[in-house]
């Protein structure tokens, strides 16, 4: 009799012994990994590693620990570049995260192409990573915003997208998944459209990259961001992809140490790609540590992680619908580990508070949302999350917890 | 017979594994300190404990793990305001480092309070850092950048200083300590000045924080920035101390999550301080390692910290003296922990590359600060920077070093 393969979720939970830990003298349920993941011991290995053996400042250094830590920060970004098959470093920036990728490029794109009354659509499920510093912009030189709006599972109107166009209209930028729906937008789709009208698009894919994989050339985006603490990388490090074309057009974010050719009072020349948009200090041991991350998926394989994760959330949509009360929001052809919820008139902040003390993390509001909010006309949810290491045994826990909470109102 | 208290360098030296390592098959000794520091252990067990046993993202959970992670973030904003003194928590922004935090003053302040012709005042021996942010403002609305001059021992000429002010000058930005020279900047008198004019001050500390203890009320400056790597904390973390005054006038600088208090298509309202500056996921490992970074140093003392680098910094001006052909740049009073030469005709560069092969780690070129190499009339120097680990042993292998190699010219 040969063993059964583990389902994923078992297999490499002592990858992240954090999981292992209790809450309330219960066992930890975590399931909410659309905010940030849990990290692996070989992410975290790597990095005390590079501190206690490499440490050194990178590119500006002769000597031996200075130029090992570069390679170590140059690997990572070869490492990124083939794990979202760009066609070059060049187009890999590193930044602090989604949020700064997103402001970097809406800054940038807005002081070389757009003056006031030029146009940006973005979409009504938009993370507020991707509407506020359009709306700084707005504030700063009068740019307008469009809205995709969306039907009640939760999906883009494609139809309803093609007519924002107007010749004002000079970016689109999109989520590739809603961190509140679970949404899988249909990316190429967007950039099919948004190309035909000679416009380029930026896609959020801070809650994709963890879960399925990406290839910015095949999806033939314009800009891609993503961070690394929702896969299993360290906090601190996110990820800008741009074509080389735009990423040459666009003028400098920051200015620093890193990011130049030359300086004086008179003139300043820039580097060249990707060091024109990293000002100071990167954090390299982060990169490596995002690095590893990244192998780590890759080890387990993307295609195995997004089968298991979507089981789970098929697993957890059927197991939701049959408690008395349930409302589900978020209904799209094959959505992605993310499943929000209300029950009955208990208030979100009243169920999660409650969860918590049976053990279960999971999120609760507006999940930084709140257009979205306004749509679905609530004021927030509760929001279980899933990882790689999740089992379909949690998912029976946050079940039975939910009715269990729910029996007490 | 009592024993003699260890000099600080060989007392804390365990405290960094990293130091014990060879290069070449040679001790390492690291004089590089300018550029990044090594990091105790306390400060890599925090971060990794945090990461086994916390990790979860902050502000936006009610989850038990989110809490837990959300207090010790808000530990560290309190632990950097003691440590220099603000009035209250609302005036300590976390950054990616001094360079982002540089960004975000330039920017916001360029935005509210400055329109074409507006003057900044820098100093001559300023980073790129606290340059090309202004540069690129100067590019984008015409401000026009106005330079302290320095005597040849590199001392900002006080009096030039004064006369710098227009009724155009809107704001001074000046390094605490060269990262060159190793100058102490008189900022209290800086400060003065300033003031007397109506005009606000920003003090690069990236070179002063790791070395003496700073006291922004009794400095009275309106903005002070610097970065966690610089001072035995991890990478990817800095700080911007700003008067709650100034902040509060300010614009936001990047949107997103954390920052906004609610946000719709039409109206969006901005956090109050200090996360209305803190777009997106902190960095919230990094800043609970710098908290940890800073009790380590207090725990020392700054005091002792500050002596003991002074003295090596002494020793060394005065052993690389009596070195033929020795050109030492910087001869301040009260120096800090960093001497900048070149030997006879040797290149930066070459002198560099030999002594890393005797295991002597120094940063070679212009240091991020072209502008003074032309002051100078140079291309670059050898630096070296010291940590409080460092010893005068590790001084004397520097200067047997640098006769070694100069002789082989």
């Amino acid at each position: 009799m040969s063993a059964r393969p583990l389902p994923i979720g078992d297999e490499v939970r002592n990858d992240f012994p954090i999981l292992s830990r209790t809450v309330y003298d219960r066992p930890l349920v975590y399931l909410d990994n659309a905010a940030t993941t849990q990290k692996p011991l070989c992410v975290l290995d790597a990095m005390r590693d590079e501190y206690l053996n490499v440490n050194a400042n990178v590119h500006r250094g002769v000597h031996y620990l200075s130029q090992k830590a570069t390679d170590l920060h140059e690997a990572a970004r070869e490492r990124v570049r083939s794990f979202i098959n760009a066609r070059s470093t060049n187009e890999i920036v590193f930044t602090r995260g989604t949020t700064e990728s997103i402001n970097l490029v809406v800054s940038s794109f807005c002081d070389e192409f757009m003056t006031e009354g030029d146009e940006v659509i973005l979409s009504v499920m938009e993370h507020h990573s991707n509407i506020v510093p359009w709306q700084l912009q707005a504030a700063r030189k009068g740019i307008a915003i469009r809205v995709i709006p969306m039907n009640d599972r939760g999906e883009l109107l494609v139809d309803e997208f093609e007519h924002l166009f107007t010749d004002r209209t000079r970016i689109v930028s999109v989520a590739h998944v809603s961190n509140v729906l679970g949404t899988v937008n249909d990316v190429d789709e967007i950039v099919r459209i948004s190309h035909q009208h000679g416009v380029p698009v930026m896609i959020d894919g801070a809650q994709s990259t963890p879960h399925f994989k990406v290839d910015v050339q095949s999806m033939d985006c314009d800009f891609f961001v993503f961070s690394g603490h929702k896969m299993y990388g360290p906090t601190g490090v996110g990820v800008l992809y741009g074509k080389e074309e735009w990423l040459d057009r666009l003028p400098p974010y920051q200015g620093g140490g890193e990011m130049i050719e030359s300086v004086s009072f008179d003139k300043t020349v820039f580097a060249h790609l990707p060091f024109k948009f990293e000002a100071g200090t990167p954090d390299y041991v982060a990169t490596h540590g995002l690095a590893k991350a990244i192998d780590y998926m890759e080890e387990i394989g993307l295609d195995r992680i997004s089968a298991h994760e979507r089981e789970l959330t098929r697993y957890c949509m059927e197991r939701l619908r049959n408690i008395d009360g349930m409302r589900l929001f978020g209904e799209s052809e094959g959505k992605d580990a993310v499943v929000s919820f209300l029950v009955g008139d208990i208030h979100h902040l009243d169920l999660g508070t409650l969860l918590d003390r049976l053990g279960i993390a999971v999120r609760t509001g507006h999940h930084c949302a709140e257009p979205l909010m306004q749509r679905l006309g609530i004021q927030g949810t509760v929001r279980a999350s899933f990882a790689l290491y999740n089992t379909k045994e949690e998912i029976d826990i946050l079940a039975d917890g939910i009715t269990r909470v729910s029996r007490m109102f």
